[in-house]
């Protein structure tokens, strides 16, 4: 499958999450199979959009008989990576970092959250959700393959962090500071999470009065 | 302008956040004018991308001059509706809420943070950056107009909130619940916040080691 994969577009891959929770939302409610236009009211898109998606990993709609939700469960999460366990840390134990450790499901994600680290000597060693907060300095001494490091330290520190957490091994980050990091860095991976992007969208679609998702 | 701005994809309206946090950027550290090359090289997306979406607007980059930055950021900020101050209420005032009174530059955005409300008893009257929590009951005699709501409620009670809020005469959320709203209702302009589909799409790049933006 992994030859297939390598051809689809970005734009695709951002709406298999999307897909995905559609899914599963389906699954939970006893759906087995959907046809791509039943799909389509869902999810407020388009029917063409959606099969032509889908048709990127391989055709497994049939005509008149709908997409097998299992089988593109299955098929989904394994091109988004979501069953093989990633060892991921949060940096940063503010609110923002709080918020995460109780808001995500990581594990269902496709992550252990091995750990949640901090610089605050204030705040080091109590604990969010049964995650003691460690010193962030441990993180060079880690025998374990850390996979992913979420940043949600204060924008003026996104830089140094990050050449801390590359010196200690770490590529991928799902970065919050708001500090585009690929400015500095040319060989990470990143994916960065800008609320007030999403809040903008929101604004032009109350003044247009846009109902459409 | 209004009769350009309907034509505009919702691809393009999606891509225009962006834009502006870059062009601001780049204004905050001193540049006045950029090209389209430039900006293409600093936000990691094509030039001729660039210049397709800016053109949408009527075309005010000039070959070989490049685009002036005052200008461009102030037709996309008329687009997005930034500098017309809207009231926005937060609905939930656990930890999300929390950071996001915090975090989110509301001002610069285009919006006024009237209030924060909860239904929580134990919390009433406690402040949050000086906003008091205030129970949510009272959103119903508001004599002021507000114009949308952040909803950061537990995903169980999003139906409920927001049948509420509409009979308040609020339309447009902000939507943290993870619940669709608009299998429910028609007539509400609702942005969805899901950062699992960030944490997916970022499963998939360190799978497949998209260092690229």
């Amino acid at each position: 499958m992994s030859k297939e994969i390598t051809k689809v577009s970005n734009s695709v891959i951002g709406r298999l999450p999307m897909y995905y929770r559609f899914l599963i939302y389906l699954k939970n409610n006893g759906i087995n199979k959907i046809s791509s236009s039943s799909l389509a009211e869902k999810m407020h898109l388009n029917a063409s959009q959606i099969r032509q998606d889908l048709n990127c990993f391989g055709g497994f709609g049939q005509q008149g008989y709908g997409y097998n939700i299992d089988y593109l469960i299955d098929v989904i999460s394994s091109i988004l990576d979501l069953t093989n366990l990633k060892n991921i840390i949060i940096v940063g134990a503010g609110k923002l970092g709080v918020t995460l450790v109780h808001d995500i499901d990581f594990q269902n994600l496709g992550f252990k959250l091995f750990g949640v680290y901090d610089n605050n000597k204030d705040i080091l060693g109590t604990s969010i959700n049964n995650n003691i907060i460690q010193d962030i300095s441990n993180i060079e001494n880690l025998k374990t393959t850390i996979d992913v490091a979420v940043l949600c330290v204060p924008k003026e520190y996104a830089k140094q962090t990050t050449v801390f957490l590359t010196k200690c091994g770490i590529k991928t980050f799902w970065n919050f500071t708001h500090q585009d990091l690929q400015i500095y860095f040319n060989d990470i991976i990143v994916e960065n999470v800008h609320l007030s992007d999403s809040l903008m969208k929101l604004s032009y679609k109350h003044k247009h009065k846009h109902t459409s998702k």
